[in-house]
């Protein structure tokens, strides 16, 4: 028995978060969740919470009744099949359509993401009984794991790392799965280059997407629908103490062969 | 405090696993490093299972001075800079090249998987004095999910899941992430259409590839360097109990608007 030592993470999901609603104290509720979960912080400990929580605590509800639909928004609703005004609302989110099909508009956003319909949701929306109401992403989702790790590590007196994440689509695979859209406190991308393998190569494999592993893991117990669980908290994981974002995930526009 | 009760998981890598050789008992190892870690066997465990032991208990290493090199594999040597004889390898195991640029050859393989240069790893690969020495995937990364399951059922009374993961590029992100390039016992693919929200509409993200997520989670544990740990226990996550593949996380061509 050589080699490395054996290693832990554990991810809870406390209950306990209820609907979200604008101007909420988000990091009161992660405190507050955290501890009838009977959580104690430690240093290192990384919060994943789910986009939408973020989204609707900082109000970015939009209303569908009071979008200005273009000549673009009204064309590309009528390939896609989509709501003239959420198509509309998405190319206002976004700065280039990548493709576009029944059912399917995939457009990179304005921080670089390329994603479905600009990460524009319907559902879990409470909704007004005269408007129809859909939820933004986050306007800044760096910033926003920003304001959330400095109220934790303020309040709680540690220094955390926190993931916004959501889950998307991807190019060749079916099915979705988490990302990271915000983060901080960690690397979101961890470099390896340097380093070298058992027989002394230098690693293929240098640059490890950390902060997407993050939230595709905490995604496995947040669920999609009525059960869903907005809150993970993970402890065990490994990772350099330098701060990051998840802006260092998004490949540059120059090395996107994809487009 | 209403809604969902608060979930656990836990991911464990055990020490213990050295150097894999071809036709080593790979049941027998993992059964070995969980029992040396303490762990015992529950229905419903996840063992996750890196790609290069698999292979290499498979015995796939290909010599690369024992390739043919084709006029195909020359071409595209000298447009991504990379070895003749490894790109002629990388074509053998592909059925479409996709992308080729400097240092890039990116393929899908025949198993419908887009990554780049077919999986082929060079590093942590034990080199022969005389020849070099390249590890290609399993043959069939299903077969060899299933066959561990197996293995580890029968002889461990339980029935647990098995991913086989790697780690790949993304078309518009940074980094790489844990996928599972094979899966038995557990849905690879989640299914929750018909599922609807809390407001009762349908679910917009209706399927998860929660095989893809169960590997990029145990990536976090696995790391990429000499201190490679190859074998992550999962215990803690809800999955129906159905049985599945990794081939169902791979987008039929017919739907792959990026080729």
């Amino acid at each position: 028995m050589t080699g490395a030592s054996g290693a832990s993470i554990v991810l809870r999901a406390p209950a306990g978060i209820g609907e979200v609603r604008p101007a909420y104290d988000l990091v009161g509720l992660v405190i507050a969740a955290a501890a009838h979960d009977g959580w104690s912080w430690r240093n290192g400990d990384v919060v994943i919470v789910a986009q939408k929580i973020v989204s609707k605590a900082e109000g970015r509800f939009a209303s569908l009744d009071t979008v200005e639909v273009t000549d673009q928004a009204r064309e590309l609703a009528r390939r896609t099949g989509k709501d003239p005004r959420l198509v509309a609302l998405i190319l206002a989110e976004s700065v280039e359509v990548l493709r576009v099909a029944r059912d399917v508009l995939i457009v990179r956003n304005r921080h670089g993401v390329v994603l479905a319909n600009a990460g524009i949701d319907r559902s879990n929306v409470p909704q007004d009984t005269s408007k129809e109401r859909v939820l933004l992403l986050p306007a800044d989702p760096d910033a926003s794991a920003r304001r959330l790790k400095a109220g934790i590590d303020a309040r709680c007196g540690v220094a955390v790392a926190v993931i916004v994440n959501d889950s998307l689509g991807r190019a060749w695979r079916q099915g979705t799965v988490g990302i990271a859209l915000g983060a901080a406190g960690l690397p979101a991308l961890e470099d390896a280059r340097g380093q070298r393998d058992r027989e002394g190569r230098p690693l293929q494999i240098t640059r490890v997407g950390l902060a997407d592993e993050i939230a595709a893991a905490a995604s496995m117990l947040m669920g999609q629908g009525a059960e869903g669980r907005p809150l993970v908290l993970m402890r065990g994981l490994e990772y350099a103490r330098r701060d990051g974002a998840a802006a260092e995930l998004v490949r540059p526009l120059a090395e996107d062969l994809f487009r």
